[in-house]
């Protein structure tokens, strides 16, 4: 309901917004009474900013909830995560960038190696080079299954997307991949009586396949599982009425982007000051930027505390590149914590601060976990960053009279 | 869900509770760095309150919403301000402290000026002097629609507030005001079935009053839009078991007040020291009394920072008064902010403090916005204000054995 309510009270106007992700920004200290990776970085920048800024800390899905990707950024994106899920499938399509449509039915495919019986014998066929997928998927890219398309996009090794074109399709659908060796894959089953046609193109897609890759071993099968369609969402600009821009050098950023309706901008390399270059030269075009930075995450994720710091300090150095555009209202924050110490995502909230004209600053010079958990935003919802950045750009009207 | 609990487990005792609202009462700093209203008042009696309070900031209807009057009242009376929608014409009417009741449709009028074919020339007749309008809202209430009761009630200029009232009323009905010149009024339709009683009756009273009106240009038509009926909504004392009483200057506030059931009060003059005598020569009688301040947000609104801090200051001196009669439960607190640099409501969280032998105090002598965040309450919705005071004035009894 209260979603709805921002939709209905939101207006356009001249604003400029900035929302920078860090991903995986919250972290831990790697001793007892030490700090965090960002309590660690000198971030000159960023702590100026704090001291302008309301500071908080985000949960992004629920206490105790370590999150995806996905979800991590529908969250602070305004969207609930619980009700808008993203399958499986759908996250390995978006993650090669492949532009993912309301008519594509996705799923995570393995080459896998089968017996002469058909058994199963490899699930990852020996882990193939990336070059002898990339052939293979272009091989079973020819298969046309009646008015369907299909597409199959090598993702790393043995695995790649697959996506079935074609209108009426339904994601309730068993795997084939039947997560252990010695038995055949097994037949794709339909769970609801609406999702027989996508069954039977599905078994009729892996049957054809199977055949093309007869002699092709160790990769002459293939193994699908976590069907998927998009959510059915509203967009950014429906949301928002925000015309909104996405700058990320990750697949599986743009494709969250594109699925919430930004335009996803062209990075001219790849590294975070080419990411805000784009920004620059993209400034008069949008009211809204997603800026995404996956250093920190890649860090967070090797255990790399260093890295991570040193990736903070990176991105701390090129703040005064956003404000010298004058924007209305920054943002910065992080999808998820990734704490080095864990090398792995996290359920704990994450830094985020709010700068704006009309921020009530809370006047700590420091942007940091400690520090924000005495910002006056407090530990919220990662949802509620969207609305209240929405109030800063003075967007949202006032609700009844 | 939790609405109703409280509903179930509140009982009655002697305790006395006293909720003091400055309307718009939260700010901002005039200059970065600077002090809000409230933190620039000079308030001894206040502080002084706040040290053996727990303090809090409220938060009106949620993140980044900023609240109209109706549904700020609402939220810190502790009705959800989503659930219990007041459409803009029953505001109106509440507006000029008209009774409104249940079998009541009311609008927003406007007098205008239509051409000899029937087409708006002037939606506002020229902003006629509300003298006239007043001699014009007259000549109209003595219009009758079979069994329903006709109410105008002049605004100011060429507004008025219009109510029908008859049972079996419903207020799915369009406008009849267009917001453009060069067409004629539109006739009021029925949303739905249930409502084709009252386009008819309505329709019938634009006709009749058409007619009244030919020849008293510039006024000689009337436009009628946000037609709506009071919510249907439990009140204080079926909600709290609270024998409750306003005391407000403004019409809007005492309707609002009168529609969760409270007695409103009569107030002998009008300054905030008049109204704080309504509080005394009425202690006996009530075990709740609302006040409201309406001078906060008038000066915030109109962008006058030091108007609004003297007003602060002036319900500073006051505050002994309500000491000295004992309550058990003092709440001090706002509807909404008001910031003097925004010139409108706005957004930001509302200092809150709740006195009571039973807080914990937060032992912050520091009635104002960042002394506020520190305090034990938290940021929490302005819905928990009314279920903590009545714990405090222990009238919630236990949940469960």
């Amino acid at each position: 309901m209260f979603e709805s309510l921002i939709q209905k009270q939101v207006i356009k106007n001249q604003a400029k917004m900035v929302l920078l992700v860090m991903d995986g920004l919250g972290g831990l200290a790697r001793e007892p009474g030490g700090k965090t990776e960002l309590e660690s970085a000198r971030t000159p920048n960023l702590d100026a900013l704090a001291s302008a800024s309301s500071l908080g800390l985000t949960i992004p899905v629920g206490p105790g909830i370590t999150p995806g990707s996905g979800p991590g950024h529908l969250a602070i994106f305004g969207y609930d995560p619980l009700q808008y899920e993203i399958g499986r499938g759908a996250m390995e399509a978006l993650g090669v960038d492949f532009d993912l449509g309301p008519d594509d039915l996705a799923a995570r495919g393995n080459f896998c190696t089968v017996d002469l019986e058909g058994n199963i014998t490899d699930r990852r066929a020996g882990r193939l080079s990336t070059e002898i997928s990339r052939e293979l998927a272009e091989l079973l890219q020819s298969i046309r299954i009646e008015e369907a398309e299909i597409f199959i996009e090598p993702v790393k090794q043995h695995r790649f997307a697959f996506v079935l074109r074609c209108p009426g399709l339904n994601d309730a659908l068993t795997d084939s991949d039947p997560q252990t060796t010695g038995i055949p894959p097994l037949p794709i089953r339909a769970l609801n009586p609406d999702a027989e046609k996508s069954a039977r193109y599905v078994n009729q897609f892996i049957c054809n396949a199977q055949e093309m890759l007869t002699g092709k071993g160790p990769a002459n099968m293939v193994l699908l599982r976590g069907f998927a369609r998009l959510p059915v969402m509203p967009s950014f600009k429906e949301k928002y009425a925000l015309n909104a821009a996405a700058i990320a050098l990750n697949g599986m950023y743009r494709g969250v982007a594109r699925m919430v309706g930004m335009d996803v901008l062209t990075v001219h390399g790849n590294t975070i000051q080419d990411e805000f270059a784009a920004l620059e030269a993209n400034w008069c075009d949008y009211d809204f930027f997603y800026i995404h930075i996956k250093k920190t995450d890649t860090c967070g994720e090797s255990g790399d505390f260093d890295g991570k710091v040193g990736a903070i300090e990176e991105v701390d150095a090129l703040i005064p590149r956003i404000l010298t555009l004058n924007p209305d209202v920054v943002v910065v924050g992080g999808d998820h914590s990734s704490p080095a110490v864990l090398r792995s995502h996290s359920w704990h909230p994450v830094p985020v601060l709010v700068f704006s004209p009309y921020v009530r600053p809370d006047g700590i010079a420091d942007f940091g976990e400690v520090a924000c958990l005495r910002g006056s935003l407090g530990p919220i919802p990662a949802t509620h960053i969207m609305p209240i950045a929405l109030a800063n750009a003075q967007r949202i009207s006032k609700y009844g009279a």
